[in-house]
């Protein structure tokens, strides 16, 4: 019955709810500018797919002059070379010999191009293990905490020192280093954030340096974060940017100053179910839908779990699994039960991920759906 | 190659990571002590499935006594009644004719009996519309707000006056009354959470006394929540309880005192993939794994995102979406890059949403893997 509802609706006003909606004309323009700035700046555009984990959105971005794409997980990759995509960079420490055969196995797929990332002898060592055995040596790059302060070796020294066992070990090759600026997310002011996103930057150029003075060559110096995306790419040696969350622009990014609003391409489709007093409603959307996540870096704190877009006063400020709580400003707009909001979310890649489907629109008519192929490809 | 590793698994120590397991010997006890108290009590059991959302756990809980399921969304009854489940309380408010006409389809498969609760007119007025050319008569309950303040129209007289419009509604039948006293949750003090408890879940038998002095029988009085089961169940008046997470009894439990941790049925193996610094590691299981969400009643401000079991001194302080961030006390137990960590969630319901599957073990064995067949089912 769902099934034959969907199938007649042709317009937003017609889905059931929750949905995740998708603007068409708002992802194209997204997808468009990100490759325009990458392609002037002269560094190579890598996007990470964990924001929509989406096959037709890795390749809109690829049409747009994408090398290829980033992943978090094998299994990310591997939904996405099922759906004809080739070439993966996965930036997750792989420690164990159990993940380095599955990447053995999704190298060997044909014309497959892989390469991975460590910070450590053991990760090293797990993947010659399996590598050594391999027909094609692996492409290893070094990943660098250049100041988030989660994974990644200290700059310098301690970088030049696993680039050398990389090269010293069996089946691998050492192609460059990388970093992320996720610290971009905790500096509101756009010149801060820029100035530190700048400096995380210079410390991984300076590295390269080290590198190429040690007679390691450093082919790849890659970065990336959609706040600090614009800093990093016209920075002196980047040659890859590693960029996200641009394609939907989820409520963090316009928190931080990003973009404004109408670039957010990822809404939240929900039906106000109760309105048993007059300062409070609930949704039909929770947790489930909007996620309780808010990133890790800077919006924790929000008061807040999403935007209701055209109703201010209307403040969605708890989440259950399955309610989404608003307190309605008695003094400002009200809602009616029955009546349904567009929500825009603090962090859309969750969302995605728990997302059934991404309903695509164009203004208010459906156009397409597509199922979030790489959803919850955890390992 | 996930599936041929897999495959050969029959241990623990086998597992790719991150993933989600049960201990089924204490999935049992869990069940059992549950229905057993119901049954003492002489109160139906009809628990609430948004904790595991698996057809297998439903069928454990009917076996031992559960008159039936209750579900948050349509969704999770379809794909439980696509597995075989008959009996469905959808305890959320469904507003629209939409909603209403898939509850409708849902009704008409065979064997399957459907109530709903509504708390408003409007709610009434969408299920009348449809059910009113239906053959059967919905079974309707009044959701009351005994205190939690998210949906329920208020105890007493606004409650009466929504029973009169469901008798007097063409397709409808009042079949009785039910809260959630989810402010159980907020209540750390075991005698202070019992006397809430059983202070909201008198006023709903009150409420009871109010309908049939009004010349309403009041057939179901349905409660429920895990914190609060114990005291709810012993309540004269009450004839129905709903508990949800007593199967897998979370962190959230453990840490309101209501088992010791030895009664958590669910937990994650995660591994240490980084550990560039004396004071942090980093697991590969983070949020789209282990949640962000604390459930919005009472742990939202806990400092940890989950224990990590058997190692004190190391702390889950942060979430991203595929890193678990460990603080490690120096002076405590350290961690090894490659290690498997077992943790505890905070809120388990979220974590088998996210789950691919369920790895049943028992000790280490691993003895079934169950599908969760509900995920994601969020209308």
């Amino acid at each position: 019955m769902a099934l034959e509802v969907r199938a007649e609706s042709s317009r937003i006003v017609d889905l059931d709810t929750p949905s995740v909606i998708v603007d068409l004309g708002c992802l194209e323009r997204n997808i468009a500018e990100m490759a325009d700035l990458a392609r002037e700046a002269g560094v190579a555009l890598r996007p990470h797919i964990k924001t929509h984990k989406t096959p037709e959105i890795a390749r809109m971005q690829l049409a747009a002059g994408a090398i290829g794409v980033t992943c978090a997980k094998i299994g990310e990759a591997e939904a996405l070379a099922d759906a004809g995509l080739t070439d993966f960079f996965i930036a997750h420490p792989l420690v164990t010999v159990a993940k380095a055969r599955r990447l053995a196995a999704l190298a060997r797929r044909p014309g497959v191009e892989i390469a991975t990332i460590v910070d450590s002898t053991a990760g090293i060592a797990a993947l010659s293990q399996v590598f050594a055995g391999e027909g094609d040596l692996l492409d290893v790059l070094v990943k660098v905490d250049t100041g988030l302060g989660r994974v990644g070796t200290p700059p310098g020294a301690p970088t030049v020192a696993l680039a050398r066992q990389i090269t010293a070990a069996l089946g691998l090759r050492f192609a460059g280093i990388c970093a992320h600026e996720g610290f971009s997310y905790s500096l509101p002011d756009p010149a801060a954030r820029d100035a530190a996103t700048r400096a995380g930057v210079e410390t991984l150029v300076a590295t390269a340096r080290d590198l190429a003075a040690a007679g390691l060559r450093c082919e790849r110096v890659s970065v990336g974060s959609t706040p600090g995306a614009r800093a990093a790419l016209i920075v002196p040696g980047v040659t890859e940017v590693r960029p996200g969350n641009y394609v939907f622009y989820d409520a963090m990014q316009v928190g931080l100053g990003v973009v404004p609003t109408e670039r957010s391409a990822l809404t939240v489709l929900a039906t106000v179910v109760s309105h048993s007093a007059r300062d409070r409603a609930v949704l039909d959307a929770g947790s489930k839908t909007l996620t309780s996540d808010k990133g890790v870096h800077g919006m924790a704190g929000a008061a807040n779990f999403g935007t209701i877009l055209g109703k201010e006063g209307v403040v969605l400020h708890a989440l259950s699994e399955e309610h989404g709580w608003l307190r309605l400003d008695p003094t400002g707009s009200d809602v009616a039960i029955g009546e349904t909001l567009r929500i825009l979310p603090i962090h859309s890649c969750p969302v995605a991920n728990l997302a059934e489907e991404l309903v695509v629109v164009r203004g208010e008519q459906i156009v397409d759906r597509w199922a979030v192929a790489a959803q919850g490809r955890v390992r």
